[in-house]
């Protein structure tokens, strides 16, 4: 197995990395660094794209752009029947990014791609790269949006009519963009998936190891919470006649700490991402509110509970102040995803004959994975993040050396996956 | 004193108040009712005023406009010399506003000319109806700006000097809508000041009293608190590594409502009514949050002492959350105001002349007419608001009868103020 030890070429992925990032460039006055801003489907990201569309033609790749707009590159096999070994991530970002989330895993397979080639390697099975469409789920509200197309979670019509905050929809930015493609929507199920990711936690970096076995993807809970009260004026209505939607708001949020801190839960995250009020302004008592909530837990059954019991604290929250009123919406819903295990050993197994200690580890974030393990065989490589695994953020940073050897085991385990 | 009792038109004035809440209207889903929006100094603002100026001038009134834009209406008495006796209120709205916040102290003062006007009566001294620019505050973070300018509180480069959200200074937005005027900044002083207002409260309602004699105005204390944390991914973050503004932001919101339950500041209100988060979306930690703190008091020691627990909470707050940290910005302060004793007892011998029973209340607002008390003799009439004295909502309302009472009142003590 040591024979198909493959090594890429470290600074050349480094290269590419930065290049990538400079598409969406502002200067994050927070933290007085570079950050990315490339929204799903907005000029930044169409740029980016075809920055990448490019190195893969460049790197001898064919490339189909499906009705998702997810970009599949193709390096043929030998056996020309034979199902692809698939990588690959996503390229879009949140509005604050750093520039490795997603571009890793994409950039990555290209480099898996180039050194193969410049080395005259050839494998059985094709070796294909895919660019999901909005990963992040920032702007059109649904995470995994291209992969759940992709692996038929999510009808291609349902995301076409996904609007985001100014009403446009991703059908049409697919088509302003130019990156609404056709043939089906659904992939074909690959061989394997192996998908190579920085972590975004801090648990690699605290053990001292470069990379990890990701043996799946912990539940994630998504829902919107609107507050209905009644626009009062500060100095006059007596606080019991107040129906306060911001107050709501707040205690729901303090509330959501408390469940996380009362270790009833397990290993429950809790995040109020969004949050905003109406009329929004300093002397009158909000009117409306509304707030995101949204829950990881690695536990399937402790993440409906704690679902359970915040649904409760809103029943009652309800009826603290007369004339509130709480509604919710399901924007996701993940359970818990295990990755096949033999893939998992694939990888561990390029780690070892690479030299590099590694851990197994559950993801704490969505991604494009858990919707291909639907389809095919599924596992993910994860790579150290430093300052704590910081991401989405500027700080965001991956060592140029921690990233090499991250795509140095997905690149063996691909190759031995394709097989010869 | 019977002789000079005034009985206004109370149709014509509610014809005015119907005419003048057509400028700015929208049709406020919420709560199904025509609302009014004339932020200060916007369009909608501009064409009220000229609305009203324009009847000032039918009325046979000389305008002067000041350069803080206030409109300053005087009939003339019957002695040149004479310092005039004020009445007024301001145009400008919140958002969310209906018919009555300030219009009835203006078209109130109208009305009165209109009606002396016409019966050819006659005073000694000149009567004058101000228009205060940008009462509200809303827009430039300052309330009862024009008036605070008048009476000397605030210079008129600094008040020039204020932004709104776009950055657009309030002396560009006098030049623009044409209302920078000149002369003296700082009014001379009048003789009296006698506002007109609705509640915006439930207190008259409560007793079954259409008018009320105002004692003063409460203490105000606005402060925006800025928070900064740190953005992170809410999937991946580990709950004690965060730096989370928007959970510090919901904790102030929730401490100031415990505040406030526990009695121990009197009748001490707070209101949270402008909450931001940045980036605001959903699976990041919040790495920045803006919040507005609204308390208001009848008591000056007990304001003073709410404002120092709650910057003591504030800086315990910044330590429990490594990474955290707030700053606070002061955008008003005013102590309690009394008003004028020998003016609030021409008031209620006005009411009691015109047979109607009040009592004495303080107001729980903001209002020019504390501004004024700087500089004369000055007091208040207010008028009963239905729904609980519900304002800054569409649902604002005063029944015609209430209107067409309190300006009454308010005519028959301009008129014996004013002299034969």
């Amino acid at each position: 197995m040591t024979d198909s030890l493959i090594t890429i070429d470290g600074d050349r992925l480094w290269r590419s990395l930065m290049e990538l990032a400079e598409i969406g460039a502002y200067d994050d006055a927070r933290t007085g660094l570079r950050g990315v801003n490339r929204l799903a489907l907005t000029d930044a990201d169409a740029e980016g794209r075809r920055l990448v569309l490019g190195w893969f033609r460049q790197a001898g790749m064919s490339v189909r752009i499906d009705p998702m707009g997810n970009l599949i590159a193709r390096r043929d096999g030998t056996d020309p029947g034979a199902a692809p070994v698939m990588t690959g991530s996503h390229l879009d970002s949140v509005a604050t990014a750093g520039a490795f989330d997603g571009c890793l895993g994409v950039l990555g397979g290209l480099e898996v791609v180039r050194t193969l080639t410049e080395r005259g390697i050839s494998t059985r099975r094709p070796i294909e790269v895919v660019v999901f469409t909005e990963e992040e789920g920032v702007r059109f509200g649904t995470d995994m949006l291209g992969s759940a197309v992709a692996a038929g979670r999510i009808a291609i019509k349902d995301a076409h009519d996904l609007i985001d905050r100014d009403g446009l929809s991703v059908g049409a930015e697919l088509r302003r963009t130019g990156f609404a493609g056709d043939g089906p929507a659904r992939f074909d199920p690959p061989h394997a998936y192996v998908e190579c990711h920085i972590e975004q936690g801090p648990v690699l970096a605290e053990a001292g190891l470069t990379v990890g076995v990701v043996t799946g993807v912990q539940a994630i809970s998504w829902q919107e919470i609107t507050i209905s009260g009644r626009a009062a004026h500060a100095g006059t209505t007596p606080t019991e006649l107040r129906a306060d939607a911001g107050l709501a708001a707040a205690q729901i949020i303090v509330a959501l700490r408390k469940m996380v801190d009362s270790g009833s839960y397990g290993q429950l995250r809790a995040t109020v991402g969004h949050l905003a009020v109406h009329p929004d302004l300093t002397n009158i008592v909000p009117a409306r509110a509304q707030l995101t909530v949204d829950l990881r837990n690695p536990d399937d059954e402790q993440m409906a509970r704690a679902e359970a019991d915040l649904a409760g604290y809103l029943a009652g929250l309800e009826g603290s102040q007369p004339g509130l009123g709480l509604s919710t919406r399901r924007m996701a819903r993940t359970s818990h995803v295990p990755f096949d295990h033999g893939i998992q050993k694939a990888i561990a197994t390029a780690a070892d004959d690479h030299g590099l200690a590694h851990l197994s580890l559950l993801s704490g974030a969505g991604h494009d994975a858990q919707e291909m393990a639907a389809i095919c065989p599924t596992a993910m490589i994860f790579v150290r993040g430093e300052y704590d695994g910081i991401s989405h953020n500027p700080r965001e940073y991956s060592t140029p050396q921690a990233c090499a050897r991250g795509i140095d085991v997905l690149a063996t385990t691909l190759v031995r996956l394709a097989g010869e």
